[in-house]
């Protein structure tokens, strides 16, 4: 199955999101990418499925961190507490590399395919934690709306994070969003 | 351009659906839509560009009037009080013919496209909603999350009145879930 290389999927990862910003997502291919990292098509298919797996790959493990971040909160926790432990967990996982985080949202907002698919991730989050919140003893109409308010603070307080000149930490952001949104719900609906 | 053909939109939306519902929305032409409501092909061009369409026609329209309605809400209003007539008129375009709304959603949650296509749908509205509190002069952090918010909230009464076996408005659950939301948002995130 072809010799060691050592790191070979992290190269890949930085060889393909350095082609993505050069030259666009849709204007690079696997070849470039295996290329550009001084390894193989063959060795790059080993790590992904294709070109748009590389900056997918994490999905998977990021949702399950969250759940299992929102599972591990205290029994006694109100359903946005557990919430606010599921970001605080996306906020470890996402918010030591802004640089990378920056490329890989430009990648993203540059291609309508690659915004879909974040979407769909961002759906299957939102329905992961109301299952998780739902197995935590919270009622269904709770849970989606807790998993959905949470995924809401999620979006807004990772764009922020990506553009405030400030350059703050993820998990502030995170915690200032959640204040925000009660703050912005606790203000008289009716006038 | 072909005879003038009474209510040739509504009969080619119903024939449609029932298709869509009888065989699902892959296995349905564009052919036999029209076959069903006794049109022609060409026809059902003049009114939809695809079969995709006939499912998403009325977004375009939806949106505006919320918009509209946020736009119109009183300038003293809360950012979470002009998204609440944004879904108070959502409620009213939507909340008229639950039988076809069932109907709708489940050929959507059967088709991966189609739940991609909703996806986008929810996106391009709460940007639109931001969009509209930024003119209100709401700064832009609270008007994204607002926004998000707000769509939360739309999204999950929405699903709630489709299966509610009590048959409430739509208008009613929008704002029980707005309220809810408050309610999970005010409960204190820190134990």
């Amino acid at each position: 199955m072809g010799r060691w290389e050592p790191n070979a999927s992290g190269r890949l990862r930085e060889a393909a999101m350095a082609l993505y910003v050069e030259r666009g997502f849709d204007q690079t291919t696997v070849a470039e990418i295996a290329e550009r990292a001084g390894l193989t098509a063959r060795t790059f298919f080993r790590y992904f499925a294709d070109k748009r797996e590389v900056l997918f790959a994490g999905s998977a493990s990021l949702q399950g961190s969250l759940v299992a971040a929102l599972e591990a909160a205290p029994g006694s926790a109100s359903p946005m507490r557990a919430i606010a432990a599921a970001l605080d967990a996306a906020a470890t996982l996402l918010g030591e590399d802004r640089a990378y985080a920056r490329q890989r949202q430009s990648v993203i907002t540059a291609n309508a395919e690659l915004r879909e698919r974040e979407l769909i991730k961002l759906a299957s989050l939102s329905a992961a934690l109301a299952d998780g919140l739902r197995r935590r003893g919270v009622a269904e109409a709770n849970a989606s709306l807790a998993a959905e308010a949470g995924v809401a603070v999620f979006r807004v307080a990772f764009e922020r994070w990506l553009t405030d000149p400030d350059e703050p930490d993820l998990s502030e952001v995170m915690r200032d969003s959640l204040d925000q949104l009660t703050a912005l719900t606790a203000a008289p609906v009716t006038v």
